[in-house]
């Protein structure tokens, strides 16, 4: 441990804990109209924090729920920025009766450091905050410009955000975002998740006649709503589970024999995926693997479905409505006003004249991707590497990160994940926890990264 | 007009009509405890009135809930005996604000008597019990034997009358039974109904994750129970709108050729039957007529469906679970539970190991029909040609009369009915009515139903 950064990082190990814990002691529940003090105790202490670590112009910003705190460091001429995102706001607590200590009272055991928001998302982001801190005191500058923007909101979908992010451009304008809050792949698997899917989500409502009607006197002689919209969502996969709309597929970007590779080389055990998830059987798109079938191939799903009598026992009505919510799980390049069109064609061409049909399309979200052999992901492996000690893996999520696309759609700027999490840390449930090995790794990996960004990025 | 009983119809009608009035203005809701003490008046009152025209062994029968009243006369010796069936209870009135006048305050007014219960059932079965007075009065005696059972509890489904039944047999013992509470087809239409449809009644419960989980992480890999459902509700029918189930139409009695033509010399307006219920268009097997799909044909429709979210917007689930309520209506010769078997062994079949199936049947009734050419059939025609001035039509019905099922069961009898209502006369709606021509119409078949039963019953 010859690197100074390391040995600073070593010797302050037991004063970033402690921070941490006292980070972890608010209970800044953002859902909550009682913790509205908290957050902004927060938001004031973790200001205060920033400043004293050597960011400059930090302010706690109001928004109309709860505010964002803004740091920065600029003095790299000439350099790239980073902003570094993280959220100070937590989940609510509840059921507190199956937590083995209180949520806001950390605890260390075996490694781990038990409180509400310890992975999700304090611990995480505080890794990117103690990485700056230990490269400012120990070489009085940062090799890149860096911004920090720590949001209360995102766990009730980050409403002001957007806002905030237009209203202040220059604040915010950056090369390049990071972002700690997602789950490694494993332990001691460092990883780099650089895809996420994108989603359109409509709903389909088909009306038959103009009130239920008596199956007795009616039954046989008019189409059935359920009946109907049955054989439409019947119709909209074929059986190898390949879904038959027109077009669906045109924009997928097929994977590369090397995401195949790296995808292959993950561990993977069925059996005890499916004790996870209960289901007696998998079934997917056929000729693709669990992990392909997650992360790089488009999937629909009704994601709810009502009509007619759904009260306990019989009753005899035909129905005057059944309708269906599906949503579509997005690829690069699929685009989600386009995949809702082509869904909105098929589904016209197949309902019958028998029922109405009304479609409602709900707000959608864009796939992300950033090219394996880019720049950003060879920096990203490096940094990691050098922090973890061993190489990262390479995998992509099924789901979105809204805010991912608010970055692009308004900064215009990439973002990087970094994730320090682990899958089995309780997020938003009872004994939340975080892998302290992760944190300081984390650290270690956001110190190097800062490295790798000054040496190559662009 | 030179028949006396005609005659002392004629003679009698005001306080026939003052007499009904009379009936009607007791509030007798069998759903609601606060008419308790209604629904004994009016049975106390019943009992008098049948004692008044002559019947024997009057008695208000106690049940678990509301009292059937019984009378009888008995005089024919040798000659058949008739079950009088009606029913004194009443739907409740709400909404009361869209009645025009009092439910409980009879008013005329263009030959027709509003009120609740006009219809359903005390004018219809009233008109049974004057033609008793009638005969009676006019004759000192019966040319059958007739027996009256008066029920309070029809409109919450007669949960007491199958044990009363059961513990009066011999009270209760009869060679057919008559049931004035349906309605003839149109107006000055008499109308024959021989034929009831039964009814098989299932509940399909698909299970896939133990718990709903993200459409993100998990969409793509596993069978989401909706769409499971909606496949498998997709091959129940062919396209020519026929059920797939294998052996179902077995036992069906194919229409005659009679029939077909019976039901074709019915008017039928497809524009108002479509403005009616309100659906774009018809749709029902292929090769048969709506009257056709309505009474002589199978159905199977699903009643209710329910899977997933189900709020408003949008979340991104794959359910835990999916449920549909299915139902099927049943022609001669087939069997509930032999349906209900049929149903199950198809589902199980095509149910694919992605889910795990649950199956529920819930009770279900049989199909009813007389033949055609049968002596009850023949002398009901002779007696409404007689009472209504013209030949009867023959119909038969898609719903089903659970009473008629019990009767059958429990006494042995078949059940001929003498439909007095109208399709328009709002029952169980507010402005409930009774078109009076069809009271005394009704007095006048009754009456010749007894001379037809004497003459030619078996």
């Amino acid at each position: 441990m010859s690197n100074p950064l390391d040995i600073y990082i070593e010797n302050n190990k037991e004063r970033f804990l402690n921070e941490l814990i006292e980070l972890l002691k608010f209970p800044s529940v953002s859902s909550l109209s009682k913790h509205k003090g908290d957050m902004d105790n927060c938001a004031e202490w973790l200001r205060n924090h920033l400043k004293t670590i050597g960011l400059n112009n930090c302010k706690v910003y109001p928004t109309d729920l709860h505010p964002a705190v803004y740091g920065e460091w600029l003095g790299a001429e000439g350099k790239p920025t980073l902003l570094v995102y993280g959220h100070y706001d937590v989940q609510p607590v509840d059921p507190l009766n199956l937590w083995d200590s209180p949520p806001f009272e950390p605890v260390i055991k075996d490694d781990k450091i038990y409180a509400r928001g310890a992975v999700d998302d304090k611990g995480q982001f505080w890794a990117n905050i103690k990485a700056i801190e230990a490269v400012l005191s120990e070489k009085g500058e940062l090799p890149v410009n860096v911004k920090v923007i720590l949001e209360g909101e995102e766990e009730i979908g980050s409403p002001s955000l957007p806002k905030f992010m237009t209203e202040h451009q220059d604040l915010l304008k950056c090369d390049l975002i990071a972002v700690s809050d997602s789950p490694m792949f494993d332990y001691n698997v460092p990883t780099i998740c650089y895809g996420l899917r994108g989603l359109a989500y409509v709903e389909i409502y088909l009306n038959g006649p103009s009130k239920d009607l008596h199956s007795g006197s009616f039954g046989g002689v008019l189409a059935n709503p359920i009946e109907v919209l049955a054989k439409m969502i019947a119709q909209l996969k074929d059986d190898n589970g390949r879904i038959a709309i027109p077009g669906f597929y045109d924009k997928v970007l097929e994977l590369t024999p090397q995401e195949r590779g790296n995808f292959a080389s993950l561990p993977y055990d069925e059996q005890k995926y499916l004790d996870v998830v209960g289901s007696p059987e998998l079934f997917g798109e056929k000729g693709y693997t669990t992990s392909e079938r997650t992360w790089v191939r488009p999937t629909l799903d009704p994601n709810g479905i009502i009509g007619g009598f759904t009260g306990e026992g019989a009753k005899t009505v035909i129905p005057s409505q059944a309708s269906c919510k599906i949503s579509m799980r997005l690829v690069p390049d699929q685009d989600p006003e386009e995949i809702a069109g082509l869904f909105e064609d098929f589904v016209r061409k197949i309902c019958p004249p028998t029922v109405k049909m009304e479609l409602i399309r709900h707000h959608g979200g864009m796939p992300y991707l950033i090219p394996l052999d880019s720049p950003v992901i060879k920096m990203t492996a490096k940094a990691l590497k050098r922090g973890f000690g061993k190489d990262p893996v390479y995998v992509r999520e099924g789901g979105s990160i809204p805010i991912v696309a608010a970055f692009k759609k308004i900064l215009g700027a990439d973002t990087v994940l970094l994730p320090l999490g682990l899958p089995d840390e309780n997020a938003h449930s009872p004994n939340e926890n975080f892998y302290l090995p992760n944190f300081f790794h984390g650290i270690k990996s956001v110190v190097y990264f800062f490295e790798e960004m000054a040496e190559g990025y662009r």
